[in-house]
């Protein structure tokens, strides 16, 4: 398969990735856009170099390193994002993909609204040429064997060959950004026997075996994994759909939440248990530290042919800096490029013309 | 919708509610059949009436309220349960189900194979007229939150009505056995609200909102729920397909471990650490055995014309007595007579002539 057209994005991120600049959406947050400028300014502070877009009204007096572009109208609650992107081409998401697109910027965070940042990605920064579908890529923190579950919400219906690539696309974050030299990558279903699933998941466990030579550089296949194996360490990446894969994100945050909050109720019941409860907070702290989503600075926008990070719309300034953070190292790391080039030498890459991102995005919405 | 054909199974099920006799598959559990068989006593001495179907040789001198049927043939590990079934007419689950059938036993008990318990029971059990699907039922053990959640594993693939039909399944287990008055039921979905999801979830969604008054009497619609909703106590009944449920199911039992893992691992890892967790081990250990799986005897399989209940494989002899136990509480309290009339009181029940199992199965596998 010819290299050429697909080295373009490749050759301007080795360019600019001594500096890589962040595109931020600051509306959208559940904490209002001042939350994510003290999250800029916070990451300006270790480095980063930010351009915001929201209401510059509202977002104060930036710090060295970070740009502001008044961009007061958000979409980020829009029921239609596509739609809203269109009919917006001065929402504040809209720019920011656009000062990705341009190159003004390397990479795009998106405070809120995933919806609005897939489609502002789809429409202005595009697909990467031969990819399918973007995929929302999240590095789970499990004490002691980190996975990373895609997608986590970018398409709510998938095919079997979306599944293939999103095999690829996060073995190749996996390897890239966490250093797993040769990613398990397992496939999610209800049953860990090849025949096991819906429809869906055999065709592409099938595809999977059949590519695994192909594949082998790039990462192993283990084959289908169920939900109790996202916590027991056989996989580093673990693929799914992006409504099954969004369940499962939410349900790990919510159980862990809920055991820990019984935990400490458990400590507070008797004086015996608060005793306890005291001696154990220093070890816990620890605990909570390493599954607290927020320092995670949330998921990755894979596909595009610029990085693209999304935070939780509910994390503090802690989360939106450490997106920013992420989504710096991430376009200096080249994630975009090793990404192509992992799909390319497998073959794994669509090898039709790439549709019209509209089509792709009535799909996807 | 005449009530005359629906209520046969009640009426049979109002005349020996008395003393309900539980038909116990053997096979298929991982410490083997003596273990099931440890559990029947167990449930045996607190009342439960057993028949147990496995290998006579290795389940010994049954006590008092247990009787033995030798049917060592095993088709719990099978890959293809339907054809198995068909092919085995002498198999334990067989033998089980077809008890249950003919009247001798009121309901089952699937010691493992999930699969195959399902496909003897549609063969020989049948469906309850007008129920579209069985589905697996489990009341997860949220501390504070009880949640029932279907389909946990029966169908990997459904359409919107089954969706629908497990609402009003869930609700009736729900008020029937867990003695929540109306049951809020809510459809697990990647989005809050009622327009997101996959496009089965967004029908089967516009569907319960349409039947909401007719469904009131048996429950309250709360719409979609997301991952996190599952420990947050909005619902008591969470709707999903088999797929999604039973990755769900397996991710809240390993994030729960995982959890109490890390926080057993913090406490020894000093001795102040040490001391805390000893403090505080009375107080944990009651909240262990609060999400203890076994402690809650496993899954419900309705939708059959008797009541099916089918524990983990994994269990103990602990797991195996509570499933039998609730088997025969299920029994006694008629879940499947109240569900049948919730059903048919809301016009949910199915209205064409009820197609043959094997279709039905054809499509379940």
């Amino acid at each position: 398969m010819a290299l050429g057209p697909l080295s373009c994005a490749s050759q301007i991120d080795a360019q600019s990735s001594p500096a890589p600049v962040v595109a931020v959406d600051c509306n959208g947050a559940d904490l209002g856009p001042a939350e994510v400028a003290a999250g800029a300014a916070i990451a300006a502070a270790r480095g980063a170099r930010v351009i915001l877009f929201g209401p510059a009204a509202e977002l104060g007096e930036p710090p060295a390193g970070v740009e502001v572009v008044d961009a007061p109208v958000s979409i980020a609650k829009s029921a239609d994002p596509a739609s809203a992107v269109r009919a917006n081409p001065d929402a504040s998401i809209v720019q920011a993909a656009r000062a990705v697109a341009g190159g003004r910027a390397q990479a795009l965070v998106c405070a809120g609204g995933t919806g609005a940042a897939l489609a502002a990605g789809l429409f202005n920064i595009k697909r990467t040429r031969g990819i399918y579908r973007p995929a929302l890529a999240l590095p789970v923190p499990i004490p002691g064997s980190p996975v990373t579950l895609l997608d986590v919400g970018a398409n709510a219906v998938v095919r079997r060959e979306h599944l293939v690539q999103f095999a690829f696309m996060g073995a190749a974050l996996s390897s890239t950004v966490l250093g797993v030299a040769r990613p398990r990558v397992g496939l999610l279903s209800n049953g860990e026997e090849a025949g096991r699933g819906s429809p869906l998941v055999v065709e592409a466990h099938a595809e999977l075996v059949q590519r695994a030579d192909a594949a082998a550089q790039a990462f192993e296949f283990v084959g289908n994994v169920e939900g109790g194996d996202v916590t027991s360490g056989v996989a580093d990446v673990i693929v799914t759909d992006g409504f099954t894969g969004n369940v499962a994100l939410k349900l790990i945050e919510g159980v862990a939440q809920t055991i820990l909050g019984a935990v400490r109720d458990a400590a507070m019941s008797s004086t015996r248990g608060k005793l306890g409860g005291m001696l154990l907070r220093g070890a816990l702290g620890g605990f909570r530290a390493e599954i607290d989503p927020e320092l995670q600075g949330g998921a990755y926008l894979l596909g595009l042919r610029r990085l693209g990070v999304v935070p939780h719309g509910r994390f503090s300034r802690t989360g939106f800096a450490e997106a920013i953070l992420r989504a710096e190292r991430g376009a200096r790391e080249d994630i975009v490029g090793q990404t192509e080039r992992a799909l390319a030498s497998a073959g794994a890459l669509r090898e039709s013309p790439m549709s019209a991102p509209d089509a792709s995005l009535a799909q996807t919405e």
